[in-house]
């Protein structure tokens, strides 16, 4: 059912594709199934209003709040759902990932639920408080330098080594269907929503929201909102073709990463927009979530809330919904310290 | 029904009085009165669990979550009952309260919500972000020198200027009954609680807590939390009249105030016990639940978990309540900074 929906980078039109189900790319089936699966091990997060934010945004906002997610973020439905999807024989092999952070930590814990063994190469350099959750979860940790291209040669010697299945932190289709269950979960909650805003990184919230929302309620539109630093996604859906980030850096750690092989089509296809936000407006908003909300959230899920407030005539008079999907912040190392 | 108890204080027994259900000491019909006449105005906040503090305590530990109350904190309840507790007559007068923060705030929006005129007096030095909460929600605010009597005497003159009805920020059986509230739905939401913990300054929260814990469940244990450095309900407890502070100060703000003439024959007669706990504790424990459980806490509710972390002895293998009193830090004072 091929859809024609204004977008607001381009100001043009674009096509929505057919919502294939085939193995790449999940049905809202896969993301239901998801749910069952991964119901025993992950939390059904609240949804938290704010007075403050509906006066500061004039619209209605609805957080669905993932930084209150077991391991501190969403990654825990995407990756208990690759951990119980896989057969017994390929669980005896144990599982590996590359991850700076959330991703690792979420499967680290989800081998754990499934008692399996589990690696992961991390950065010299990742945030203390995501190495100590890592191994908090009894992973075995394989340190690498900070490049894309070490981190990759790293798993793969592990994978070597352990026979383990890799688990990509977002582009695998059991990762995707998995983190569409938060936007599932928030639309069983609340009804009549207009607009979804979520972070995107290497875009496999963002992929699976999409998916989700476009399935349940084809008129709702859907936002990734990333770092102006960082626009890849915002290049890329520009471009047509995945596009490289130009170099800089942003306060929000957890969307530095480039689109993937199978979100990148399913984002070009599915989702109404892109909207950058500046790295100002990214601590603001984790001041607002902070102050009003009373919730640690990490910057880059306060990227999402910038985004809503950078675009009141996208958003004015709406019901919207935000994924908050991390808290987890080094306490230390506050960006507005 | 006079009982006997162990106290962790002095390593000895007292009485429990009978419950009185005169006008100074609210009943547990005060209580559920209150809960419906608040119901509309404040929130049911929620109970969050934390395998972390869990491990932590050897406890199973159930959060009631007032940090996520209406402005911030538990005072909603108290104030919010009282103001909607004024006859019509009354109402007209308006309110008024001195109040270095969530008090002040907390009676600001109920008169807000109610329409009627309120003037909070406010020591000069009081943490910005709770003038601009009392500010906000559009009181009068008569600034005063930081002392107990320059209060009591601005406070005076605001009464007779306005002739409004003056709101205890605890010693005030419509604000007891108010907070006692947070417990009721903390025990309506879980059962088979063992003991409960909460914060003591005035001792508002304290002995509302206290009144409807033995009420709805005798058996179960109640103990204030309050810091070392500002022992004043340990030293009344011990000496049986209400002691004066030593004069040293905490990071606590919320907590440095003595008992009231209602609240310490309360606490006297219902609660267990008083734990008392170190700076660094507090500073830990605050940490602690942002780390875990992504939650903005102020200091004077951090000293309920230190509590909890102090007396494993008392808490392993106890379900155990802990009122999350308040949120409202200011971001750029962190105690940890």
């Amino acid at each position: 059912m091929p859809r024609a929906m204004q977008s607001v980078w381009a100001g043009g039109t674009y096509n929505f594709g057919e919502v294939k189900s085939d193995d790449s790319v999940p049905s809202i089936e896969h993301v239901r199934r998801a749910a069952e699966r991964i119901g025993p091990y992950v939390r059904r997060t609240p949804v938290f209003t704010s007075n403050a934010v509906n006066e500061a945004s004039g619209a209605e906002v609805f957080f669905k709040c993932e930084n209150l997610q077991k391991a501190g973020a969403f990654k825990a439905r995407g990756a208990t759902n690759a951990v119980f999807s896989l057969s017994d024989e390929e669980a005896l092999r144990g599982v590996a990932t590359q991850s700076s952070g959330n991703h690792g930590a979420a499967l680290a814990r989800a081998a754990g639920l499934r008692g399996i063994p589990v690696t992961v190469v991390m950065p010299r350099n990742a945030l203390a408080i995501k190495k100590k959750a890592v191994a908090g979860h009894g992973a075995a940790i394989v340190y690498c330098e900070p490049t894309p291209q070490a981190r990759d040669e790293a798993l793969a010697r592990v994978a070597a080594r352990t026979k383990a299945v890799v688990i990509h932190p977002f582009d695998d289709p059991r990762v995707i269907a998995g983190q569409g269950t938060a936007a599932l979960e928030l639309f069983e909650e609340v009804k009549d929503i207009d607009a979804v805003i979520a972070p995107v990184g290497g875009g496999g919230l963002l992929s699976g929201t999409a998916l989700t929302v476009r399935s349940l309620r084809p008129a709702a539109r859907v936002f990734g909102a990333e770092p102006r630093n960082f626009d890849d996604a915002w290049q890329s859906l520009k471009s047509g073709r995945i596009m490289p980030s130009t170099g800089k850096t942003s306060i929000a750690d957890g969307l530095l990463t480039t689109l993937g092989k199978l979100t990148f089509p399913i984002i070009r296809d599915h989702v109404t927009g892109i909207i950058t936000v500046s790295e100002e407006s990214i601590v603001d908003a984790m001041r607002l979530v902070w102050e009003r909300l009373k919730l640690v959230i990490e910057p880059s899920a306060a990227v999402a809330v910038a985004a809503l407030l950078a675009q009141p005539d996208e958003f004015q008079g709406r019901r919207v919904g935000i994924i908050l999907s991390g808290g987890n912040v080094d306490p230390d190392t506050l960006p507005w310290a």
